[in-house]
C-alpha cells in the first residue's frame, strides 16, 4: 500500500530567495513529522474555556486502538468501532477486555490519515427502535478479491452480548469511507467517497438515503429519473466524515474534509449539489487552487468552512444541562490543523439562531489527539474518541 | 467612547432547541472573556515546531506597553513605538528607561483591539538610504479638534538620541489605522482604513503610494485621472495591518483584518480593487455572510485568507540562516482567533516558488498574546512584540 517515493525536493531560487526544500511524494508535499505522534498525557486536566466554562477532560479507557466510533446503548452501556474491525463494549465504565463477538470480517490497511489508508469498521448507528428491535447498523471495508475492497453496511442484531443476524443490506461498488445516521424521517443517511461525486448515475461522493432495511424509499428526489441512481440524496461530496441530525429542525448536517483548506459543514437538501471538485474554497496540495470560484449557482455553499483545513471528523449538537455555556452549540473533531500532523483537536462553534455563525473556538489544542468523533452521552457530557494507536475515549465535564 | 450597550439578548427557541444567550452591543457579539487576560509566562519556554525546528522564546525587554512597531537601526539597536504614543529604543539588549525626545504629540484613546480604540502611535519604517540621512517615518493619530482625529505621517531626522527636523509630511482627513514600508522603487507605502474603499476619490481603505517628502510620485496608477485621488496605488482594503516588500520579487505584499472570518494576504499590483466591502470571505459579525461572492471578477483574491478570522497583524518573510526550516516561509502576528480574546499566536506559512500556499501552522499558541508585530533582525532571528499592557519584546532563537 506504500505510495512510491519520489523525493522530487525543490531549489526555490525562482522567486528570487533561497527557501527550504519540500519534499513531494506522489505531487503532495510530505507532511512535516515535528509534532507528530504526540502522547496522550496523565489525565484529567483541566481547561478554562472561552465562554467561562471550566472543563475537565477524563479518560474513560486508553486502551483502544484507533476507535472510529461510538453509540450509547439504553442502558448507558458505549458500543465503539475500532479501525481494524473490532466492535467493543464499555459496560459500567469498564472496557470489556474482549470484541463482540459475530462481528463481520473487515479489511483494513495503511495508516490513518495517509493516503491509501483503508479503514476496517467505520460508523456504527443504532436503530430509531433500537429499544424495541435490537437493531444496529455498521459500515465497514470488506474484501472483495485480492485487489477489491467494497464498503458495506450491515445490519444486525443485538442481544446484549454478541451480534446475530449480520446481514450487508447495502454494498458499494467501491471501498472509502463512509458515515451513517438516522433522520427524523426514518430513514438511514450513508455518505459515500470516491469517483465522479458530479455524476448522479453513480453513488461515490454522495450521501444516500436508504430504508432501515437497505432497500430504496420511493421518495428519493432522483427515484425514477434516468441517468440517477435512486439512492441519491445528496451530490458532489468529498470526504464525509460525520452525519449528525439537527436535534431542533430535524434537518441532516454533513461534515466533508477539503484538500488544502475548504473544509466544510453542510446542511443537506434533498437532491442538491454540494460541488466537488467543480467548487471549493481550498486549494490543491500541490499550490494551485482547486476551483477559480469558491461559490457558484446551482451549487450548495456550507454554512462553515475552514481555511486552513483541520481535517474534521465526527459532529455533535450538544444540546446537555451539564456544560450550560456551550447548550446548542456544534462540536467536531480536528484530526489535524493546516496539514500538519500532531495538531489535532476539539472545535467549537456557536451559531445565532439563523445558524449563521458567530465564532469559533479550538479546544484541548495542546493534547495534540486526533479527534475522530464527537459525541454526546445520555449524561449530557460530550464524548471523544482519538483516532490513535494509544487510543482512548475521553470525556468532556464540567470542572466546577 | 464607550459603545452603548443593548444587551439584545436572544433566547433562541427558534431552532428548535435552547440555545445559550448570546450577549449583542452594537449589533456585535460581546466577545467572551475566559481566555483574556492571560500573562505571559517566565521566559524563554521552549517549543517543538512542525518543520522539526525546535525553538526557544526570549523576552528582550517585558517594560514596553502595548508596542506596535520595530526597526533596527544600523548599529543593531532597536527603535520601537509605543501605542499610548512613545518612541523607545533598545541598545544592546537594554531598553532605555527614557522614551526618546521630540517625537510628536499623538492622540490614543479606548482598548486595543475593540471598537472605538485609537492608536496613538502605530507604525515606523527608516528611510532606504537612512545611514546617510538619518530619516525615520512614523504614523500616528493625531487631535485635529476636540472631536476630530486624523492619522499622519511624520518624518524627522534621528541624531542618535533623539528626533529632530520633525515634520507632518501627509495628514489623512480621519483618524484611523496605518502601516508603512518603502518599496524597492523608493517610494513609500502607506496602508489607511476608513469610509468608501471603492470610493478612488477618497484615500480610506487604500494603500497609498508616496515619495520620501510625502508628495505624489507622477507615474502613480491613477495619477492625472478626474475623480481619483493620485496617492491611491489600490483600493478596496478593510483594514490593513502589515506591508512587507518580498525580499526576492520586490512586490508589496499586505495583510487586512476581514469581518468574521476572510482575513487576507494580498500582493499589492497597482490600480487594483482588492474588493472589500462587496467581496469577502467572511461574516459579518452578526452572522449573515458579508457578500455572496468571496471572489469576482475585477476585483484581485488574496493568496492566502483565514476563516475564522485570526486578526492579522504584522508580516515578515524570514530570510536568516538561523532558523533554517523556516528559511523562505512567511510569519505573521496573530490577535486573536475565531473572535475570541486570549488566543492571539504566531503563524507561519509555507509557500511553493510560485507564491501558492502549501501548509500552515501555529506557534506559540499557549503564550495567548497578542502578536501585534514580526520582524526579522539583522542577527537572522524573528521579533515579535505583544499587545498588551504589559507588553513584551519576544526573539524566537533555535533550542538546538
Amino acid at each position: 500500500m506504500k505510495a512510491k517515493l519520489t523525493m522530487l525536493t525543490w531549489c526555490l531560487a525562482a522567486a528570487g530567495i533561497a527557501q527550504q526544500k519540500v519534499p513531494f511524494r506522489n505531487n503532495i508535499p510530505v507532511a512535516p513529522q515535528g509534532l507528530a505522534g504526540h502522547k496522550l498525557p496523565k489525565l484529567p486536566v483541566e481547561y478554562d474555556t472561552a465562554e467561562g466554562q471550566r472543563i475537565r477532560v477524563v479518560a474513560v479507557t486508553r486502551e483502544v486502538e484507533y476507535p472510529w466510533s461510538l453509540v450509547f446503548l439504553p442502558d448507558g452501556s458505549m458500543l465503539l468501532t475500532e479501525r481494524a474491525g473490532r466492535l467493543r463494549i464499555i459496560r459500567k465504565g469498564e472496557l470489556d477486555p474482549k470484541p463482540i463477538a459475530g462481528a463481520p470480517a473487515s479489511f483494513n490497511a495503511g495508516e490513518s490519515g495517509l493516503p491509501g489508508a483503508v479503514h476496517g469498521y467505520m460508523d456504527i448507528a443504532l436503530h430509531p427502535r433500537f429499544a424495541e428491535n435490537g437493531l444496529l447498523y455498521l459500515t465497514y471495508n470488506k474484501a472483495i478479491d485480492e485487489k477489491r475492497r467494497a464498503v458495506a453496511l450491515v445490519r444486525a442484531h443485538w442481544d446484549g452480548h454478541a451480534l446475530t443476524d449480520v446481514r450487508d443490506i447495502f454494498v458499494l461498488p467501491e471501498g472509502g469511507t463512509s458515515r451513517i445516521a438516522f433522520g427524523r424521517d426514518g430513514m438511514l443517511y450513508m455518505s459515500t467517497t470516491g469517483n465522479n461525486p458530479q455524476d448522479p448515475n453513480t453513488l461515490g461522493g454522495k450521501v444516500l438515503r436508504l430504508r432501515d432495511d437497505g432497500t430504496v424509499p420511493p421518495d428519493n428526489p432522483f427515484a425514477g429519473q434516468a441517468w440517477h441512481r435512486p439512492e441519491v440524496y445528496t451530490l458532489g461530496h468529498r470526504s464525509a466524515l460525520a452525519l449528525a441530525m439537527h436535534p431542533g429542525t430535524g434537518e441532516m448536517w454533513e461534515n466533508e474534509n477539503g484538500p488544502n483548506g475548504g473544509d466544510e459543514i453542510n446542511i443537506l437538501k434533498p437532491g442538491l449539489n454540494y460541488g466537488w471538485p467543480i467548487v471549493s474554497y481550498g486549494r490543491t496540495y500541490p499550490g494551485p487552487w482547486q476551483s477559480d470560484r469558491p461559490r457558484h449557482e446551482g451549487f450548495e455553499p456550507p454554512i462553515v468552512y475552514w481555511v486552513p483545513s483541520i481535517a474534521v471528523s465526527g459532529m455533535a449538537f450538544y444540546t446537555g444541562d451539564k456544560l450550560p455555556k456551550w447548550k446548542g452549540d456544534v462540536f467536531v473533531g480536528s484530526l489535524r490543523t493546516g496539514e500538519i500532523p500532531g495538531t489535532g483537536h476539539l472545535e467549537r462553534i456557536l451559531f445565532n439562531e439563523r445558524m449563521e455563525e458567530l465564532r469559533r473556538e479550538s479546544l484541548l489544542t495542546d493534547l495534540r489527539q486526533r479527534i475522530r468523533d464527537v459525541r454526546q452521552g445520555p449524561d449530557g457530557l460530550l464524548y471523544l474518541l482519538t483516532d490513535e494507536k494509544e487510543g482512548a475515549v475521553l470525556r468532556i465535564e464540567p470542572a466546577q
